[in-house]
């Protein structure tokens, strides 16, 4: 296998503690040629759900790269440590489905092995800290040009833990899904595709009657959210092609209450279906 | 134009989703010579006027680069893209006046241009991530060598949106303005500057009558807030040679209730005016 | 003295202002060579003890390096700016404790001048912000070459100002410390090492009794958390080799109202002595 010149890194680590440095460190020890991007460190605490919606919609945009992901309650105990070819790039991490949305984004998993070889790991080895201890070390050592077959046994692909793919249905006029995720703005992202919206009738310049839980709004379904006036709700497509609610200037999430995993359904007006 | 080894990059994207990453990819991508240098990704959302304090008084510290900036309420609407060159550097962002100050601090800008050559653009441009899709990528390739020119048609510095310079006037002993920024410390800034200090007769050692709304306080004017004692107010020049009201060990804006845009004048007490 | 390709780079500065990309501004104008490794800038304001502890439980996985720190409540004032040659790595920084204990996780001191030279550093220093002006720019001029001599005049070993170390005693069956760090996920760290568990019989499987303030508990001490049910307490050995106490997915210094400097002391519960 070729030298990936970059490694990326997504965890639930934070920013306070010296934890991400620690692994940046490792990287730089086992793998000098290689840059780090950070994807994110503030995915909440063992929310792999969370981890896994970020890196899926992160991956298309970065280079071919062995991406490091540790969002990982279970480390120390006999969940897989496992490293995943798909696409040009490598996902290395806990066999928890943290990695899965983003492998499916990558073109799906050509190979999957279990990380059971030490001598790519740190010598000392801790139960708790498997991202500065096992992951990187072997992130880096693939980095640098050692073959996945060195990393551990090969796994059969069906075996590897899945993340049910997020919910969501189409039918008739209606797209019923769930808050994926909420960013930093608040903006409420659905797990409803522009592709959904499209088949239901709803296309920019119409109206939406969103509904969730007791709650039915009639919202413009606009390009951005820039197009309506400060503080007004709006639909709209995101940066990554998902259905999402937005407040001009404003935060959706906490104006409507709408956390992740909250049931949303959303259908073209009347007057604006367009058979 | 010859190539840039450095982006730098400044946002409201914040640190916890995949929002920051996505440019690092689209970067590495496309120029893969460059080392990006992240200013801040915490500017309030939509905060125009912080993130213009924050990169003007940075940059005068940041190597020559394409300085891609990205606080834009107004994405997605007719507002325009620009690049902006200034000293020996190019500033990207919206054109709602976040670059201003800083292209002031570089040397004034020599040259812009509207970010109309989609060539420059990612293939696919979403209405509300144009950090991404349209900011990044030009950059990316200003830093790899296309020229300025390619970017888009020229358009005439008087109509770049300006952002109002940071209010102040000084007369008599008396310098009025207001809080420009409050630091992670709770460090008060204000925009007076240590100019304006030395003209209406304040030194280091002297007191300032500081009034802010109702409250009228006498503190001294030291080289910095370690010479009062832990607890104590104190006024001095800080590192962007800046007028600013801090606590020793403490949290100044908090204690006086002073948020940025709140109005403060300071003035040599008596018996300190050095005439 | 050979060239440092790595600076690392650990202050209170917070990530919402430009202080820290101004810092890696300068490393890029002095040191375009260098390749720098955060490890944190969330140090609370002020927080030496913090810091100390942070940097010297990450220096270990970090290479090779000009390691500049600077949690520096006394900048501008008369304490000592120093440089501090330990294994194979410098430290920089202010001489306040700060750099201590990762000096001997490092091996040790071996030589140590103060920052007088100001060839080294920038042309303008500014009295609040030495970490711009100061700090990174020696730094930077080490790593580019400069020798540890250039940088000022050598210091006693002796005098070099020195954090007591943490406090923890071991006798009979009882090991006594104290809440070294608390982590983003709420483990508790003590000052009591894996080596002291181990002294007073305490054995991975068995169980510890833990006295904070007036509460007793009980609890298994175990390889890792996650072998305990979900949302249980329970004692490990964490990454850094201390004695910790955790939930099993929860935060356990909310539960137990165990912040930094708390007494806390281990025993066996007696049928787990192992003599």
């Amino acid at each position: 296998m070729s030298q990936f010149r970059y490694l990326t890194f997504l965890t639930d680590y934070g920013l306070d503690d010296g934890f991400v440095a620690a692994c940046h460190g490792v990287a730089a020890r086992l793998a000098p040629h290689a840059t780090v991007i950070d994807v994110t460190h503030l995915v909440p605490p063992g929310d792999v759900r969370r981890g896994a919606a970020v890196l899926a919609q992160t991956v298309p945009y970065l280079p071919p790269a062995v991406h490091v992901a540790v969002v990982d309650p279970g480390v120390g105990t006999s969940r897989r440590a496992i490293a995943v070819a798909a696409g040009e790039s490598v996902f290395v991490g806990p066999d928890n489905g943290l990695l899965s949305w983003a492998v499916t984004a990558a073109g799906g998993a050509s190979r999957a092995v279990s990380l059971t070889n030490r001598g790519l790991w740190l010598n000392t080895v801790t139960a708790t800290f498997h991202g500065r201890d096992i992951f990187m070390p072997v992130a880096a050592n693939l980095s640098a040009g050692a073959d996945l077959a060195s990393a551990g046994e090969d796994i059969d692909l069906a075996d590897l833990v899945w993340l049910p793919p997020p919910s969501r249905r189409v039918r008739d006029f209606t797209a019923e899904g769930e808050v994926l995720t909420v960013d930093r703005f608040g903006n409420v992202q659905l797990t409803i595709t522009a592709a959904d919206a499209s088949d239901i009738g709803l296309k920019p310049g119409g109206s939406a009657l969103v509904i969730a839980g007791r709650r039915q709004l009639t919202l413009p379904f606009r390009e951005t959210f820039g197009t309506v006036a400060s503080g007004e709700l709006v639909v709209h497509t995101d940066g990554a092609g998902m259905v999402a609610i937005a407040v001009n200037g404003g935060n959706a999430a906490q104006r409507l209450g709408l956390p992740p995993g909250a049931r949303v359904s959303i259908s073209p007006t009347p007057h604006t279906i367009q058979p």
